[in-house]
């Protein structure tokens, strides 16, 4: 059975993460979006309710394995796989199928750079093909790729800032500082000692300091917009929290510009988003704003010090900087409205 | 104005706790409710964006006092007033105006009993028109009445595994004992010490214990299921969750019955409702599964002791234990589809 | 080497866990104690620096593996294990070496009993020795016992108000309900799924309901003190505190008995007691104020319903309901002050 | 009745607040101190039991107003007043009493300076004879002086870290940006909307940003390490937890230094030191290692952009940031060994 003018059939595949489970909640309630298939790996043979009880009241398909998945009907397929492992799945799935891929594994599209941070590339045919989906930087693009790569969620919160202010010429390419703090949730479901809730609660740290994966695909984008190579400084850190991520990005000026030219131009670029609102000055963005839904808030604020400033942004990692991202570039993919099943309020408190 | 056929124009007095926000978060998305007025005391000449971010993106009337505002064209209010407070309010809106209330004004409908818990009631004439608002309990009752007092959180935790097991005459009504867990927003935005981050975190105690106001309106709706005066051993903790109730309820088994037989009555009872769900055998109802959501999960476990059995049961309290039900009391006054407004999935993580 | 007459030198057995840090936290500062030996299994090889950073400035012996222990110089030995790997290993120990075992091993003196729940007891031979080490109830027998059997956490916060009670013929020995909220450390450090951050925050559930181990230890020592079985219904509860259990304790009254009279008894019974204390009426104990020491805190409150009232209690569940009380039980063992290295003030906010 | 040869008289003004029962906390088991007089405002007439239960067994003076306060035998007045109302209680109390002054009152030298920040200074004659206590820095004049200025919780974890490398001259002056996250204790105990727990849990926001007045505290420090005027890039951020901060620093090499030459030069400076230890290469510090401790552990990390390194810093905020470091002074003060009361460990999970 093939899906119907009015319904795209989508997969999930890695359904038992907290991305899966969180495609799972948005979907539910996509006008136009049948889930006909889901793939896990352990848990296959269970339901979703089993693995996920809050879902336990939505009618869905059992959880199977990969290897025993049924594509002849599907028309999408999200994949929220461990990274190195999406490049053989996606090879193998039939040219119909769009893939929305939330692993790193087409994110770089310098396959040495993506060897260099991530080991071997197992299929570079596929790369060229890819769009790096940062759905309002590169909607034209979206629309047309059969292969999307979902955005990291450090990168959502870093390049929707960065972008347009490197573009304008703003700000200094060079000496970018990206001080982050995520949620939990980022590091998945794994039962992991450093994820346990008595090594994070009441405590924050920094990891990867340096380090992090997440820092080639940053540059990767900023790159390409400031049309040169620009290495950024990125410093993530663990807090107690099981969503959201808020970046404090630290910038120089350039050509005159002030915190409010910064302001206005953000705020031009994003005028006619939907997903992001760029906030009036003094207004602190805060990540219980957007907790649950595809809003990216930032914020700019004039330094003390003369010829910088602090632009802030927040999102949930979850929702704009995975699911809710993925299901948006499937929406514009399918040429959906770009917002459906994606207008839940924020959940306060 | 008045509103117009498809239309109900809604009032939401209080707007600026978190009952309030809830109440915006859920009609944003009402197909067939326009939120009209917000008052508020204090945040009065402020806009919703201001006093919760979160909603910054939702337009919305701004905050006027409540002797300010205009009910012309107003169908329906909801009050989230300080308790003590809606009495007079409602008294003076106009005859037209349908009334949600989500303070425990009306709530106890034996006056004697209201003034000793809550002081002078200032309008004993409306009480005898008010119905009870368990939706699921009190549907037909709920349809007709002008004036809806929707019930407290704790009480809709409890009332809605107990009624339909005292009914069956399942268990004894005598020696009931219901200890709760409840998130802070249970004690509102009000600045207090006692629901300080720091106050909160990382601990838990009990509080009103034999003394807490919810105790008299759940023997109210057990004395009525029952046919006689029931009272109940009730204990209320606070405990570091933003939103949330469990209920562990101990019940004395009478007739023969066991768990499995309790657990019958309720799926019977609840089997066509949307938003109660009775678990299966050995699934434990957390209230992460409800997070956000207006659903009640209940589960029914075999005590070790014969003769006793364990009910739990959780809600969110912002939801259906408030402004949840709140709304779907209010769709079903006015003959609305009763979950709408109210599909959203939990949230979880 | 052997002690020195002033120093008892001792072993930490499992110190890679929470109760192993825990009784490196406090015995750091014993004027008495020198830890000698550590081991662990995964961890061997490491050092305690590395395994628990905050320990990093404690002057301490690498990890070792226990079959790679030397126990010549050791006096007392600290078992930290998973439950059914004490038994071989306290055969195995040297005769002069004392045991305070934290695991179950050698809590249920009823062999028939322990094999029920746990599985194949492996040193019978030694149980008849051991003694359950509740402190303040068994102080003489702990003094001369060679094996202790340190009480799980729960049982110390249920045991402790309940004994004098039923001693005092002032409750029902049937009936009695024991609600229990535990934070997360009661778990242990293993990287479980359902110990991982975002499944614990913002949420409660019950677990074990009517089929938890800690059931029958509780009834033990109450059967004890009443002179014949008793069953109880308890009921744990998993929250989001990373110490801490508050026992919520429902009691049918005997013998004209009010709370005051419960209250009174408590008090008399923990006059002299440096870590118990019965709260003045009204004063509600909660987790916070004890955590990081070695109190408990008791509370007794009048029911509405005539004939119950209710009893709460709070310790910290890695401190007096484990390794804290290990150390109360060493230093009576060894005729050392009983409140060394235990004065810590409760760590508060 | 005056001290005694071997004990120090202790004041606490303002003892009701977060600090005061930190004091406590720590002042219980100094074997040098003993706590004469404790002052409140609001909370004047109760005892400490009643405002901070978790110190209940402590025998302590009642809570007096300070202007009932007999100061006849104190040597030492801890103040944690609020802001601006320290100087003229300060310059009131007998010349004998040594003063550690936990507010910002006489923290900031330059008149001119306090007054933009803070308004009127009322005591400008006391403000030559203070000391910024910031121990480690300042040890021989903190020995000599009658008042302390206890440095603030960022600027502690600024400065320890930043003055020894700017001395060393290895750091770019300019430039130099301090991004913090710090627990909610840092706001007080005083019933504001923003430190609820509904408001901070499960989220981060900054606040402050480029206006946060312990900005030119740390500029003085810092300036006075450079010996010319320097300014930096400060951001706070208040995230879940009751205690600790963590600083994320970004600064710009000179002189040819590297991270590895910044972390020996840190080393070295804090080789003798009790509470600043710096951790090896790679090990990440966390606040949750120096937990109600009087720690400061700092890392020194490589950054990938050349020129430029990351050094992390945790404490305790209520700890060495506080109460901690003012029991550290004091001991500096009277002669008395400086770790005294001040060698708990880390209280982890």
């Amino acid at each position: 059975m093939t899906s119907t003018a009015n319904s795209v059939n989508a997969a999930i595949l890695g359904a038992s993460g907290y991305t899966g489970a969180e495609l799972v909640r948005l979907l539910a309630h996509h006008p136009s979006v049948e889930m006909r298939l889901l793939t896990a790996d352990r848990a296959a043979g269970r339901t979703m309710a089993e693995v996920f009880p809050h879902l336990g009241h939505v009618s869905l398909p059992p959880l199977v394995k990969i290897e025993d998945a049924d594509f002849s009907d599907i028309d999408v397929a999200f994949c929220g796989l461990p990274h190195g492992t999406t490049h053989e799945v996606a090879a193998a799935l039939p040219e119909r199928v769009r893939i929305v891929d939330l692993s790193p594994d087409f994110r770089l599209f310098d396959v040495p750079t993506y060897e260099k941070w991530y080991g071997a590339h197992k299929a570079p045919a596929l790369q060229g093909g890819a769009v790096y989906g940062l759905t309002e930087l590169a909607r034209a693009a979206v629309a047309k790729a059969r292969l999307i790569a979902n955005p990291g969620c450090y990168p959502t919160s870093s390049i929707l800032p960065l972008v347009p202010l490197i573009e304008a010429g703003q700000v200094e390419e060079e000496g970018i500082i990206i001080d982050s703090k995520s949620g939990v949730s980022g590091a998945g479901r794994a039962a992991k000692e450093a994820s346990l809730y008595g090594e994070v609660a009441e405590g924050i740290h920094a990891y990867g300091v340096a380090s992090h994966r997440h820092a080639p695909e940053i540059e990767q984008e900023l790159s390409r917009a400031a049309g040169r190579s620009v290495l950024v400084t990125f410093t993530p850190h663990l807090m107690p929290m099981s969503r959201g991520i808020l970046s404090t990005i630290y910038v120089r000026l350039r050509g005159g510009a002030d915190a409010d030219a910064l302001r206005r131009t953000l705020a031009g670029r994003y005028a006619g988003e939907p997903f992001v609102r760029v906030v009036p000055e003094g207004v602190l963005p805060a990540t219980r704003h957007v907790r649950g839904s595809n809003f990216c808030l930032i914020g700019v604020f004039r330094d003390r010090l003369p010829g910088r400033a602090i632009v802030i942004s927040v999102i949930d990692n979850l929702v704009k900087g995975a699911s809710g991202q993925a299901v948006q570039n499937m929406n514009v993919q399918f040429g959906l409205p770009e917002t459906a099943a994606l207008t839940q309020e924020p959940l306060f408190p």
